[in-house]
């Protein structure tokens, strides 16, 4: 019995322009029968008006409030201390870190920034955090799926500023508790009693898992056979969200 | 009571351009003991012989079979497996794994390519290390000082990869104990009766401490205070390579 079903995005739900196969029709589904949705995302190279739109291109319906993105969080994180960022993230998102004054930084935030992760950048964000300002990071995801290639993700590039300057990072977006915990306060559901759905065992999964919510490990988008057994703890594996879906509503 | 002397380079003799003051009469001196010398780096922006040269036109004498880089047991390595290796390293170093074919690469080498640390090329060779290629770094330094600033190093990067791809480095240069074996086996030292002297605590303190070699780190160089409360074990911390040389040869 599940009471909310959390959605990943990307390579659950479609894989770059691709949709995975039933997937519109299971979400329509499961949004027909009243179960509350979330769509879940670490995503960080498109604005949040850019995602509803994609996702509106792509056949998925998705409401404003059901949307539940890292950027979002991180912007939440520095708001609510106060904080000047230098911003290492994607350049088609920068307008979204407007509100802050980026001048003389206290903080850093590293979110996927794909071209301009360079040594400038990367050794900028390395010497604010060495001199102790603290380090914000979307996810911690190790890479993902871009049309047949596996691309380097923003965990990557955390962990070697973690590594360099000796600090641990703040995770605002999967797999981090708190994310998890802010989406299913938007729900009425009990975490024991939702369900998320994702192709990232670590962050999606594991992630999930830690939080106290049930996963499930889908076989589509950055999957590999075996990633099931990185990660210990129950957690159910099948074949698309189609299945999950299935599940949720069984 | 020392019979071998084991000296860092960068950080303990020179900064950038500097001689650290008395460094170079402190060589000579134990140069003139008889003590065996050898100076060893994971220095990989300059090739071996641009290193020679360097140190000459500080006022270090150094025999060319005293001087043992990382650069060179990566080629040793290489070239003891046979592998084509990806060479992520420094423009200028390019032309010292001439030797190796570098199309179709089945092995990946990480030095300290400093501005060719761009997404293309670590996406690069985090893809061939997800597709099993093993993956060889110079060493695990996590900065070095350049005039005021502190720059990320080599060691970041290859944490990057191996976070990405799910995998573990051989470290070739320090802190690999294989390499303080090789220095040592050129002396006719035992290790417990030898001394690294070196300013970072991890590469050059802890490192020859596992291989089982005495050390004594350096208030010079990248030394920051407290780094010595960073690494667990018994190790002596001196002023500069000075007062090190005052202890091997007391």
């Amino acid at each position: 019995m599940v009471d909310a079903l959390l959605l990943d995005l990307s390579g659950v739900l479609y894989d770059g322009d691709e949709v995975v196969p039933g997937a519109r029709e299971a979400v329509r589904r499961v949004q027909a029968s009243g179960l509350p949705v979330r769509f879940i995302t670490n995503t960080s190279r498109k604005t949040r008006s850019r995602l509803l739109a994609q996702l509106g291109q792509l056949g998925f319906h998705v409401e404003d409030e059901q949307l539940f993105t890292a950027v979002d969080a991180a912007r939440q994180w520095l708001r609510q201390r106060s904080l000047r960022p230098f911003c290492l993230v994607h350049r088609d998102i920068v307008g979204e870190f407007d509100e802050f004054e980026q001048n003389d930084p206290d903080a850093v935030l590293i979110a996927d920034a794909a071209e301009d992760f360079n040594y400038r950048n990367l050794n900028r964000a390395f010497q604010l955090c060495l001199a102790g300002a603290p380090l914000l990071g979307v996810g911690y995801n190790r890479y993902f799926k871009s049309g047949d290639q596996m691309l380097m993700d923003v965990g990557a590039f955390i962990r070697a500023i973690e590594f360099a300057a000796g600090v641990e990072a703040t995770i605002v977006g999967k797999p981090g508790t708190e994310f998890f915990n802010q989406v299913i306060a938007s729900t009425t559901a009990a975490p024991a009693r939702a369900l998320m759905v994702g192709d990232d065992v670590f962050g999606d999964v594991e992630g999930a898992l830690e939080a106290g919510i049930p996963a499930c490990l889908v076989r589509t988008g950055k999957y590999r056979a075996g990633d099931e057994e990185r990660v210990a703890g129950d957690f159910q594996v099948v074949d698309s969200v189609v299945e999950a879906v299935e599940l949720a509503l069984a």
